[in-house]
């Protein structure tokens, strides 16, 4: 998407590659949205390292990082003896998926990579296919995103008012984002809306990373509270919610997303306001039953008891870390004395979503499973999905 | 209630006079939970300044602030003429009342305490009227905030998990507080339970100030994000949901409450989870006729975008001001870029409702009306009533 830096705009992917200086190219997003810089990893180990870092978070962007990051890896490797080069990817594959080892995104990618890279016989072909398979793993994410926009944007008229939680934007993709991307579809369009963001305490995705979408890309937008949107649906305020998800069951259509969207979910039933889930093929998991069974990550006291913010310049206490104001530290809000019960995610029924919007199309949740054939299901796959 | 300062536990009202030294006794509420101060304030003027500065915040908390504000100011005057000390108890009136001109427990309270000054015929006389008038209505609040605690309690049973919004505690009222007042009054009666605190964001008063008196209380709790009660009623985590009231009416049953308390209402429904909205005889409205006349409050959008907390001592950024780490400042979160929607109340139908608990028992929101002349109810009672 386009970023405004100074008086330029100019167009940026989450994650991309630089082949002449084999560099993976990340948005810094520990710095979004106080600053926005750009890090290049100058070989797989400090790619390894930016994903533990968190410069790079999101399933999608991970997924792509991981992939060029074992392309990376595969390029540094001089000689052509194809053993000690497989035993060499090997090893940049394990220091990769060790990174972030409870996401499965990299574990995804890497493993799609090297099925390509295994077409060639000598060293330098398989170096090249890697960063082919790579930058191909990248396209298909933004050409899922796309697809999910032309569908979704169908939603989205003038003057309607959408309510977002969490972020499931261009940031968290290699671009455009699932639950964005029928936003950018509709701006580009033409089409004039206005869009809530939910805060999404603990950790304010909302307030941060998707609100510097949006003011990036011009899209008119107010962030709310997350006790706010009841009473905005209450008095007509909003007409269409949309979401991500970080699993959603191909068998029963239920969709686990950060924690807040069911609370969402139920509001929207309860106001006759549609909810749509938009998710890329890789969110879809076609072996759980039920999302009673979905393991819910308790997550650290700290991000309830505390935020991430830059103190108020002129007012005391101003942040003096590396002589710059402008970079975020944690603040503790709460009481000292108290705990935290920190669930990550929730689990929303079936009956409250009102469609499910894919790559292939809109379904009803309970359409996903007789689709199931042109919605990425695979027989006996083999693909790990997300935990959370 | 009773506060841990060092080693000791010392009893503290929000609100007190020390005669002796004509001073209004307030906890400094702007430092909670960070550090416990009492501020005296040593003339009305300086009292209407802690009311304006939120050294003292809540509605019977300002009442009885007000009320001895007014006592204190009358007993500054000297001489004996009655029209002079008229006038300058009148002068006393209206600096306090336009420290915060919005509420109305000052007004009510301060019109309470001159008609009982008026059976005097002497200053001297009046002025110790006037004292024993504004400890009568501090006395008054702290009875119908332990009637409310008496009643209340027989919903809470060993092991009871119960749900708060926001604080309606003793912070707010002069002691004892009325949402809070079933769990201290169960708490005496030996039994052991356990609170959830919304955070309540975006003010957090119950991260901030609920937690810091279920801690100082030794009552079991912990701290959710307000995204998280919607799944803890689903997991079947919660037994009961317990809130304060800005205005109920009297006619309809609705309550006004804190942004998210609708939320809250919408999601124990749909699990079959009681909620009680525990309230003062002052919190009741019998003149308006429905809930979507009472004004909501737009507030000002920094505190979305923002968060007031301390800098988590060795981080960068650490808190300077007056050489202390431990003075709370405000942060911002949100991108810098986005504006924000700022409801503060919201309205809860009385369908939601299961029980109101009055000082003078429980009853259903539809019998309210009914059972009006034991709940305060005066035919043409000019008293104002909070507009939120």
């Amino acid at each position: 998407m386009q970023v405004q830096i100074g008086k330029r705009r100019v167009a940026h992917r989450t994650v991309a590659f630089d082949p002449s200086r084999n560099q993976v190219k990340l948005i810094d997003q520990r710095l979004i949205p106080h600053r926005f810089a750009i890090l290049g990893t100058r070989d797989h180990r400090a790619t390894a390292q930016a994903i533990r870092d968190m410069v790079v978070r999101g399933a999608g962007a991970i997924g792509a990082t991981a992939a060029y990051g074992l392309a990376q890896g595969a390029r540094l490797f001089r000689g052509r003896d194809l053993s000690r080069f497989e035993r060499h990817v090997a090893e940049v594959f394990d220091l990769l998926h060790a990174a972030r080892p409870t996401a499965v995104d990299p574990f995804n990618a890497m493993t799609a990579v090297r099925r390509v890279m295994r077409a060639a016989q000598t060293v330098e072909e398989q170096q090249a296919l890697a960063l082919m398979a790579a930058e191909e793993f990248a396209d298909e994410n933004v050409r899922e995103c796309e697809a999910i926009g032309r569908h979704g944007a169908k939603l989205i008229r003038n003057g309607t008012r959408v309510l977002t939680h969490c972020n499931a934007g261009w940031l968290a993709f290699v671009d455009i984002g699932s639950a964005t991307a029928p936003l950018y579809a509709a701006q580009a369009q033409g089409r004039r809306f206005h869009v809530f963001c939910d805060e999404t305490r603990p950790r304010c995705q909302g307030s941060t990373l998707t609100a510097w979408e949006l003011a990036q890309q011009g899209i008119s937008h107010e962030i709310i509270a997350d006790n706010a949107a009841g009473h905005l649906m209450q008095r007509g305020e909003i007409d269409l919610v949309m979401v991500g998800s970080d699993r959603t069951l191909g068998r029963t259509g239920e969709v686990a997303n950060k924690i807040g969207t069911y609370t969402k979910a139920v509001l929207a039933a309860r106001h006759g306001i549609p909810l749509y889930v938009a998710i890329p093929f890789s969110t879809l998991d076609w072996s759980l039953r039920a999302g009673r069974l979905i393991p819910i990550e308790e997550r650290a006291a700290d991000e309830v008891l505390c935020a991430v913010g830059v103190a108020i310049s002129g007012a005391a206490g101003r942040s003096r870390d590396r002589g710059e104001k402008a970079w975020p530290v944690p603040f503790r809000v709460a009481n000292p004395g108290s705990g935290a019960r920190n669930p990550g995610f929730d689990v929303t029924p079936a009956e409250l979503i009102t469609g499910i919007i894919t790559p292939a199309g809109i379904f009803k949740p309970g359409e996903l499973w007789a689709n199931r054939r042109g919605l990425g299901f695979v027989a006996g796959d083999k693909r790990k999905v997300p935990v959370d």
